[in-house]
């Protein structure tokens, strides 16, 4: 019954979506929903229906219900954390694959999905100019897609911790033995994924001097001091394009002292690593070639909506050798070459949806150029505020790199209660941060329908704020 | 420009998906493909385009280049692993989801997606008569959609170490101390998440004589020997519906031996706990009073597509301890009230995208009802084949549950060959295994278009390609 009716109320569901597009292009609608906790539990029934409903009446009830209580990271004057921005072709290439509805954990579970996976993986190496090892196409290494950054972290932790035990860690765990390095600026979900991987809290590295980048001497005598006292440096994961402030740990100098330890180089490029597109901004890839794993958020900052993480593997057999495993219902068929990749031995997860999908619509539909012009024009943006700012008496853009500006006003408890008057603004979501122990406000450009007129709609919304506190 | 040809675009997708149904309905795909390695990595480009390209010719590429290397899951004679079933409901979800596009990794970042989640959470436990202290209105435990029963039992041994270490583990990690028990018989990716929690090899606990359950008194004394030897027991992870013949441990017992040490007592339920919808099949929950946390596939059993796996926990604190993380970018605005939940805090990744809408609009539009007529008619069918297998001369059923079946012929080596002349068969895809150490075949019923015609076409083909065989 429901698959006649499908095509009709897909049908549906698209024009609503557009007309939703459009009024978030226009800011008709709030960014952040004013509805206090318990609005949408008190406005769902308590029990599941006994009866199937019509798919229609439901689509309505998302608008209804759902739709006003959420908050719009598709909006224009949404600057909010880092972006996650999806575009119509993620959309269309989401529909699609849940539509075909396949699983790719194997080869043999579905050849086009693993294949394809494969190919945009090396598409997107190659347009973000990654060095060659990543690729698929030369042998050892190659891409696969995660659900997250944190996810890349966690297996790519989990493969450095294999090759440091030499193996021991399949069976015997971390021992409390092994460290893995970050910074105090390192997003959260990092040391989050190094304690599930069972290595307990990450090692802290001083940060050079005046900088929010990790000190690579720092690194070497801490590395050193731990060898020294029995323990065993496995990872130490990089960061290029922090959260706080967009800063980049020095990749290079980290790489060298990474390489004659022996330790797994992971570079965490959520937000950042997509600015790579443009031969403008390829310092963000500097000193790559000493990396072992690398990932990107595409679902940030390449409008493939969430989840679109990618990650790369210098060594693809680290990884396979750590998360592989084997059961006589996942052999392989009689006869298959070794050759063939399956992506369950690249994972946490055992199934997988076909996400290579996404990424191969998103690429082909925006082409290289779209995707180049996407970044620019967020950069363009942020330099746009951030000038804007620098002109204000009583503001202070306290970093400004890619699309992100941070800023603050004259005085820490202005600073705070400019961010709490702001909370809830129909117009506008900034979010708070403490930089240098100090309150700051984060503005990432990079939503979908932000212009210059909404970033000067913006920054009026906030001076008038600030305007009104004084 | 995408954004004003997106409806139609969309809606030539979904009725193209409509008639790939009718299609797999009519069995007039291959379930398998026949291309070899190769054939769809030589089909796409090497480079990556520079310019954009239409929605509309993407499409077209896909019906043209991908599906037809795809294995169709959806199809009638798609017996293998276990089910991934979608149904136009879910797809029509994950369409809104994805137009929707917004993140809730917070309550504050989404407050709907968030209290959607809890809310069908709760109903679905409610559905699968779970004891009600899974339930996010019961205070202390409750429901968070996972992206699969790999990722549940990583989160749950993670909850479970920090739980057993007292804490220590969030700083020292295992340090091989922690141990977590299973049986030969899980899932591979059981072994595997515990491998990644840094706990080393899971501790394979004997079976039954005879069975292939888990032996309580032989768990229990395996616990105790290890406490004695100074490890620390951590957790148990229970399955309830095996991959290879969905045999279940004997949840009660291995209950009360966790519960008398205090030992965590995971259960995987990943494709049989969808059977408890039916009141005739709810001994599936026999014992879950004790068990710490409990999932379900809705992917494997409910029409949900992949990924939607339901992890519930009987004391939410448990999870967000272990797994909790803090940053000032992250922290939730003032005043807001700390009952509300931050599903990051349940979760391996930071971002996630509304995974709730998806389980929502499927119980919505099949209601219970339809939900329970599906499992009856998968039971139904596997009746029917087992029926049919039974009454073949040289055919031997192995295992009958729910919607598996198990079989064999008279003889390894012919068992082996009848999986391998079938493997590539255009009309039914079934997965061999290895039982007790002899090879067997494996038919999971599921695929929403297997039907009685289905079932008796998929029988003749194994009579007529087993009678070619002799
Ligand atoms: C630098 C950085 N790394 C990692 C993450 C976490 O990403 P995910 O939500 O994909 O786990 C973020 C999120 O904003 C980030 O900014
Ligand atoms: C009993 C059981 N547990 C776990 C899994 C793994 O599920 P997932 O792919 O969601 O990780 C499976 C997969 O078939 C299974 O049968």
């Amino acid at each position: 019954m429901n698959d006649e009716v499908f095509p009709a109320v897909a049908a549906d569901a698209a024009e609503r979506l557009a007309v939703h597009w459009r009024a978030l292009a226009a800011a008709e609608l709030p960014v952040v929903p004013s509805g206090p906790p318990g609005t949408t539990l008190k406005a769902l029934p308590e029990e599941p229906p006994e009866r199937g409903e019509d798919l229609a009446e439901i689509l309505d009830d998302t608008w209804r219900t759902i739709v006003p209580q959420l908050v719009h990271w598709q909006h224009p004057g949404f600057l909010g954390w880092f972006p996650t921005s999806n575009s119509p072709a993620s959309v269309l290439a989401e529909l699609v694959t849940a539509g075909l509805g396949v699983q790719g954990m194997m080869w043999s579970s579905s050849p086009a999905a693993t294949e394809l996976e494969q190919r945009v993986c090396d598409w997107l190496a190659r347009a973000l100019a990654l060095p060659q090892r990543f690729a698929h196409s030369c042998g050892q290494g190659g891409g696969v897609i995660q659900d997250s950054a944190s996810s890349a972290v966690l297996v790519a932790v989990a493969a450095a911790l294999h090759r440091a035990s030499r193996g021991r860690w399949r069976e015997h765990g971390t021992e409390g033995r092994h460290r893995v390095y970050c910074t105090g600026q390192t997003n959260s979900c990092v040391p989050k994924s190094v304690r599930i991987a069972g290595a307990g809290e990450a090692v802290r590295v001083p940060l050079l001097p005046g900088t929010h980048a990790m000190d690579p001497a720092a690194l070497a005598a801490r590395m050193d001091a731990d060898r020294s006292a029995g323990r065993i440096p496995a990872a130490v994961v990089a960061t290029v394009g922090t959260t706080a402030t967009c800063a980049a740990d020095p990749v290079p100098e980290i790489g060298t002292v990474c390489r004659e330890r022996g330790v797994w180089l992971h570079v965490d490029a959520a937000y950042a690593g997509s600015a790579a597109l443009c031969p403008e901004f390829r310092e963000v890839n500097a000193g790559l070639e000493h990396a072992d794993s690398y990932a990107v958020n595409a679902h940030k900052w390449m409008r493939t909506g969430t989840p679109c993480s990618v990650l790369w593997v210098a060594d693809r057999t680290a990884l396979t050798d750590a998360m592989g495993l084997t059961a006589s219902y996942l052999d392989n068929p009689a006869g298959e070459p070794r050759t063939v990749v399956d992506f369950k031995d690249w994972q946490v997860p055992l199934g997988r949806p076909m996400r290579a999908l996404k990424l191969w619509y998103v690429m082909r539909a925006h082409g290289l150029e779209g995707l180049r012009e996407t970044i620019r024009h967020d950069v363009r943006l942020a330099a746009l505020l951030a000038g804007l700012i620098e002109e204000e008496p009583g503001f202070e853009v306290v970093a400004h790199r890619l699309g992100l500006v941070v800023f603050r006003r004259d005085g820490d408890a202005r600073t705070r209660e400019l961010a709490e008057r702001l909370t809830g603004d129909p117009g506008v979501l900034c979010t708070p941060a403490t930089v240098d122990g100090r309150p700051v406000l984060r503005a990432a450009l990079g939503s979908p329908y932000t212009d210059e007129a909404a970033v000067r709609r913006i920054w009026s919304t906030i001076r008038r704020t600030a305007a009104a506190q004084d």
